[in-house]
């Protein structure tokens, strides 16, 4: 037996460890005697103490008993018992996680952005969709909301809250939404969630038993995608045109349930018309269907007014209306919410309560004082701005390397969709060589979006700007111009090298 | 129509959700024209552009449609597109949520303590289980490392983090788990969590593919049967005597999910011996079947040595191991964690993704932090000594009060079970009229356990004891002495009125 001096697992822990090993792998047998502490302890240069200590536990565990002046013998258990365990593969030793880049091989996971918070090796200037502007967030502001709070009793941190979420949170959510979204809705159908798949994956739960097909937008949300597709459940995949979902292609089966992105349809960006949401509604209702309805960028919206929300327009019974502060605050900060039917408040909060018991406190209390204190309201102002800036500044520098070009969804959100020069490889290859330039584009198959038909054109990227400032989205386009330009060899009208 | 000048609706609003309502129930149709905005603004006595806007939101909506000189008449959409919405029922409006008690009826969810964080309206003692001490929480320490990390980059804040959880903190925990449990485990292996639920959920969304059967202790933790009950699959309640779970009646067949509290038995507390370990992997390789241990309590540990877990016998192939901070930190920073097998780490990490995209930033950064400057360490030392003599006094006054009745889960963790003298009322009518007494005590089928046996007598209370004060715990068991002995007229030997 050799014990590691340097290593993390103490002496006493080795001992243990190495002596319960030869019992489970039969080199001491049941009825062998240990060598006493005294003559092991010399052997291992050791304190006897240690040694005792060890032994102690082995007893303790039950692999050796004490047999008084004869003695600790390994105790008789029944060999085949062993077996299991001895015939497992030895553990590695603790190690470091690895730093690889998870979107290294072009396959980021769903919204997990390619520049985990603060990690570095990232592209340069990275499109990725749905990220908050980090350079416009209020630090000092939650700061001293989170030392306010975290001056109350320590009981908020170390007892249960709601499994809904925190009362003030859910009632300042509720004001929200009646000032900003014309909803109607009672502090008690919101359920405070973990973000948007936390929020999907709750409605998916909860209406499991009464549904029996899975409907979604194509192309759409692979976040919906990967939840739906773990069911059991048929999913039917419903195409997407210039006025949204086409609702008259939705089964006409009972019992579905629909995901569907009526703001600012992801990825393509279309707003979903008032006809259509008609429809879809009656659709629901005729076919006793639920609605899925993810708002997840409806606080920035730069031309026109915002249609009302479908929730809003079912007067909760049908729809599900599902909001986010990842892209209005910070993703890091992991809230959502889910506006439930009326019919459906208490069951959701059971759901809620077995599914992970509610969020932490410190995230709701701050951000609840965050929105009654007027400040959500400035942020979403000053972030409107800048969002609304980075847009144009895109769509310019776009169409000054490119001229004009097709591009949709640029009405709202953190997001656009732009359609590349013909003759540019297609967009699957550029996202790669892109990336070899510092330039993070996203071919919609790999920004967190899937499209149902394979031969669809692969000429489409998307360009989240949310997060580049104005300066760098000049840069990235011009360094995106010597790789489409060269390759493509058209840039079209307009182009100004 | 009439305006409401103190809601929190504003004006514009009002009138854009009355003529939208007129709209859709069919007292404005298709092509008739709206009332002109000057005329409007003086019926109603607002200014005309608030009028405008309304109008223009309409329009925007396109529910109305502007013919030039003709003005606004109203859009022709197919009228039974707006049945469904016509016909449903009028919102109710935005109100406050009740502050009604939640276990008022005596049922409470699931941990959801009888007092959410900082509200005021549980019994004065309240022995709800797995509740730590909220006088003892190192709040001083906590606020130092949340400003610390608050002083960093908000890109934490802003961006979303790797869903397995923060890297400093799957490190963190690693280390904990080597140093005070023995295991060997690579921080890849953890996935963070919010709480033991979480965990639970992640454990059944991962292995539903290919899992037959779930198994169960019983009695047993209500928390895992809630969502094994949701599932499709068939359940199996094993039952548990003096040696925890009898691994002789678990299913012969293959493929199936055991959920195990081995430590500390939920609840009687008892705790797994090394044969029944031994056994129990056994019949997990045998029958292609995956063990779920939660060790959700094994920090506290009062008399004798803890055994190894069935994680680190196993050695990472068929056991899931769960841990959680809600008892020794706090169930409101809501951070538990998942030990996966080697096998299935890339898929749990791709699960948690799906399921929740990843924990809050800023809990995840303070705890890291925590462990790794030695705080833990000192926190659990401290705690130890804390509930041990909470516990040693929760004894000593039931032995004083009733004399020495059957106790069970002493050893160790954050509650015991304690059997009612004879002739006493069943714990189902104690714990109602001791909470009158502002006492909170739980009949097991209250306090987060179940027993599949409807006829196992209920002469049992449970007693978590880790969040009253010594003083308190006197106090509150005077009380029940006064409602105990009072019924069932004897209080057997050693008791002192």
């Amino acid at each position: 037996m050799t014990l590691q001096r340097d290593s993390e697992t103490s002496l006493q822990s080795q001992i243990f460890d190495r002596v319960r090993e030869m019992i489970l792998n039969g080199s001491l047998r049941g009825g062998m005697a240990l060598t006493p502490s005294r003559t092991l302890s010399k052997q291992l240069n050791v304190s006897r103490n240690t040694v005792t200590l060890a032994y102690d536990r082995l007893v303790a565990e039950g692999y050796v008993t004490s047999k008084g002046t004869a003695g600790l013998v390994v105790t008789s258990i029944p060999p085949d018992h062993f077996l299991a365990v001895a015939n497992a593969a030895e553990a590695s030793p603790v190690f470091p996680l690895d730093h690889n880049n998870p979107i290294a091989d072009g396959t980021p996971m769903l919204c997990y952005a390619g520049i985990p918070g603060g990690e570095t090796n990232g592209p340069a200037y990275d499109f990725w969709v749905g990220r908050s502007a980090a350079d416009a967030f209020p630090l000092d502001t939650w700061r001293r909301l989170a030392m306010r709070r975290l001056a109350q009793s320590p009981r908020h941190l170390t007892d249960y809250c709601d499994p809904a979420g925190l009362h003030d949170l859910r009632n300042a959510i509720a004001r929200h939404l009646a000032r900003n979204r014309g909803m109607t809705v009672s502090a008690d159908q919101i359920i405070v969630t973990s973000g948007s798949q936390d929020g999907i994956s709750l409605v998916l739960n909860l209406l499991r038993p009464q549904v029996r097909r899975l409907c979604i937008e194509t192309p759409g949300y692979n976040g919906a995608k990967m939840l739906f597709d773990r069911e059991s459940l048929p999913l039917e995949a419903v195409a997407v045109d210039a006025n949204g979902l086409t609702v008259a292609d939705l089964p006409r089966g009972k019992g579905n349930l629909a995901f569907v992105t009526p703001s600012h349809q992801f990825p393509t960006g279309v707003m979903l018309s008032l006809s259509r949401r008609l429809e879809l509604l009656k659709w629901a209702t005729a076919t006793e269907s639920f609605v899925l309805e993810d708002d997840y960028d409806s606080d920035f919206r730069y031309e026109g007014a915002p249609l009302t929300p479908l929730a809003m327009l079912d007067r909760s019974r049908r729809v599900f209306y599902l909001g986010t502060f990842s892209k209005s605050i910070g993703a890091g900060v992991r809230i959502g919410f889910v506006v439930v039917p009326r019919a459906m408040v208490d069951d959701a909060r059971e759901m809620k309560a077995a599914m992970s018991n509610g969020q932490s406190w410190l995230e709701q209390a701050i951000l609840a004082d965050f929105i009654d204190q007027g400040h959500f309201e400035r942020h979403l102002r000053k972030l409107h701005k800048i969002y609304k800036a980075r847009r144009n500044r895109l769509i310019t520098a776009l169409n000054d390397a490119f001229g004009p070009r097709p591009i949709t969804g640029q009405d709202g959100g953190l997001h656009l969709v732009w359609r590349l020069p013909s003759g540019a490889p297609d967009a699957r290859h550029i996202q790669i060589q892109a990336r070899d330039l510092g330039v993070g584009v996203y071919a919609p198959s790999s920004g967190a979006a899937f499209d149902i038909d394979e031969n669809a054109p692969d000429d489409r990227l998307i360009f989240g700007y949310s997060s580049l400032t104005e300066e760098n989205i000049d840069k990235a386009v011009k360094l995106l111009r010597t790789l489409i330009g060269a390759q493509s060899g058209t840039v079209g009208e307009g182009a100004r090298p």
